[in-house]
């Protein structure tokens, strides 16, 4: 076989029909998905999968928290499996795409591969992970970092959803958490490989198909408060005041304006202010706003903040105004396999498929992998760069080079080199 | 008599002793008052200072929205009245000064002069104005307002406090609103003087006792709304965004920059901010904020508001965010009587009482009076400008200085002159 031909051969809607399956777990009405953590829409969802794994031929099994697993042995028994897939659950009113992709792609490119090219050389695992985004319990990456060993010996009992439900009860409801099932901590995965969409524009803007991720950003994320003093809005002279919010929008206008000076790649984000008393007629005596800042490299990261603070200090010295901080998110940058990037970007131009190198700029399940095992992350585009609502979309075509690429990568490491 | 020496003969802590005898009616456990429009605790503020003018001497009368007066009658009959006084009414967990050291003032002012010199030329009256702060019902200067006119034909069923009573069945269930009591609007007043304590801290800072009021600042209020595109925190480059928070920090900075470079008395207040979604790691779509613009003279506010529209189409046309406003308030500047500023002036200067002029930034019943009949507003100190809470406090000698000045106006104006 060339390695010039593409190993493609999907039925023509197959990718869309299979979009179609999966959003029948948790439709809301607004078009949207609602499928969280171990609810009935996510229960439905896993045991579809399980039951599609086996028609598929391939090995179903769930872990201790409900990651789902969909086996295909390998000729080399000794060998450590290569996985690929993403998350089953969604936000609340989420769209079609976020996770699911990653696991139907991966279900496809896996199955047409042995349907092909019969048994790979490395065993070969399709994966619905339980859990990624955090949108039930106040955690995240449930389902990879429970493979990972982040969440070994995790307390559930304290960690409640808004009904007030432990984890360990929905674990338990949902038939999980009680060593029925494989503890899921995995020492015997060799590679992972995560396709997924975009949530972002970058793609559509630069009309390519794919994007090859070097780095997933670390994250930073911070409360900055700040505490002047609330007074009356018309027998206070602006030289008199010490005006929480107009010192607050000096600092929000000095984080936007320096970030696009030192990287194109650096973003920061003040999603939420609250100022109090928050009344038109009083001065506000308090601003507290968030403070999200993200980069592929830690010292982009650490002289941003070294030098924003040392602005905080001048601001507080000329004003009198107080400023203060507390940090509560800091996630390290996680870098993908060089050698399973370079090579995904090669498979591209290989088969001519429209690609570029890329930063991700959100977290994704490839970021737990990658810190222990070779891991790549690709993208497919998001239109308009729409995630997380029921607008969020990715045409066939897009979809449908995902798979692909994700077949001819699997088929150069599991069938033709092993 | 000669003028320069004093009227002044409080018997030592009189002023202090009323001011606690009002303070006994609505007072909170933080020390505060609440005292609230045709509530129990206003019923029975009213019904005291009744029988407190009555034993003074002076005729009690209710109008029909509740204003209570005191009056003295005049030897020239057909002249029209001397009014001074304020309003009885408080915020919620107010202070014990704002408004009532007003009416106590008044009250020990004609008093003192009626039992030293006798009957004045022209009518005197001590006013217990029923409403001013707005903190009941969803209007302002209730009482100065019907005296002057304003209100008149006003329907009152459709105005509610928040239990849902409605500014009808308050006023009737206090035993007014029913035609019981004489008509609230006035044509046979000739001047009103009110004494009110500052609520910013101006005079505390020049170190004066007393603050003749030149003019009472017109006020202008919006609503600007900045409409952006919200999006993912990480996903998407600093150049793609339209970032509503962003744009909102450079109009707020443009505002309070600015102000402080046209005049000194131009005051703007940012005082409340609300984000959409208001989420640390989603680009804020829409903010809207407050802004509170107040200058004594209308084209100096003008002026500096078509400035800011300008700066705002600027920024539409750099950044491509949404800029838009609704005026919710538009009050016009009100200049205080200039022949009885520069009268109260002089008398401060007589006796030696250290004054300034100034400009009143909050709305008083003198703005109320001031558009129909010669007004003057004095002020005495506010202890760190703190106002509306129970912390308010003004020392016993401005107290003093304030009482002996009204009393040496009233004197020169209704006893000596006529």
């Amino acid at each position: 076989m060339s390695t010039n031909s593409s190993l493609s051969f999907l039925p023509n809607n197959q990718v869309d029909s299979m979009i179609d399956w999966l959003y029948t777990f948790g439709p809301t009405k607004d078009q949207g998905t609602t499928r969280l953590l171990y609810s009935e829409p996510w229960i439905q969802a896993q045991q579809s999968i399980y039951e599609n794994f086996k028609k598929q031929g391939l090995t179903p099994s769930f872990d201790d928290v409900g990651n789902l697993y969909g086996r295909v042995e390998g000729t080399d028994s000794h060998s450590s499996a290569i996985v690929t897939g993403s998350h089953i659950d969604s936000v609340v009113n989420g769209g079609k795409y976020d996770g699911t992709y990653g696991i139907i792609s991966s279900l496809l490119a896996v199955t047409n591969l042995i349907h092909r090219c019969g048994p790979p050389k490395k065993p070969m695992e399709v994966v619905s992970l339980c859990e990624e985004e955090g949108s039930r319990f106040p955690l995240t990456f449930w389902g990879s970092g429970n493979i990972t060993g982040k969440y070994a010996g995790k307390n559930t009992d304290e960690l409640f959803d808004k009904e007030g439900v432990s984890l360990t009860q929905a674990m338990h409801d949902a038939g999980f958490g009680k060593g029925n099932y494989t503890n899921p901590v995995r020492n015997d995965i060799g590679s992972f490989i995560e396709l997924h969409i975009e949530q972002g524009n970058v793609l559509e803007q630069s009309g390519n198909s794919l994007g090859i991720v070097e780095s997933i950003v670390g994250q930073r994320r911070y409360n900055i408060y700040v505490t002047g003093q609330s007074n009356h809005a018309g027998t206070t002279p602006m030289s008199y005041r010490k005006d929480a919010m107009s010192t607050a929008s000096l600092l929000i206008n000095w984080i936007t304006s320096k970030v696009t000076e030192v990287d194109p790649n650096l973003v920061a984000t003040i999603g939420k202010i609250e100022a109090k008393p928050n009344t038109p007629n009083v001065i506000a005596g308090e601003v507290m706003f968030t403070l999200d800042v993200r980069h592929h490299l830690t010292e982009v990261l650490d002289s941003f903040c070294k030098d924003m603070f040392e602005y905080f200090n001048e601001v507080i010295a000329q004003s009198g105004v107080q400023v203060s901080s507390s940090q509560w998110m800091d996630v390290n940058p996680v870098k993908m396999d060089s050698h399973l990037t370079t090579t995904a970007y090669e498979t591209t131009k290989q088969f001519h498929l429209p690609s570029q190198y890329m930063i991700s700029g959100a977290g994704h399940d490839a970021q737990m992998f990658g810190m222990h095992y070779p891991t790549s992350l690709i993208f497919v585009p998001s239109h308009k760069g729409i995630s997380h609502a029921p607008q969020e979309f990715t045409k066939k075509e897009d979809l449908d080079n995902g798979i692909q690429m994700l077949t001819e990568m699997l088929y150069n490491w599991l069938i033709k080199e092993g």
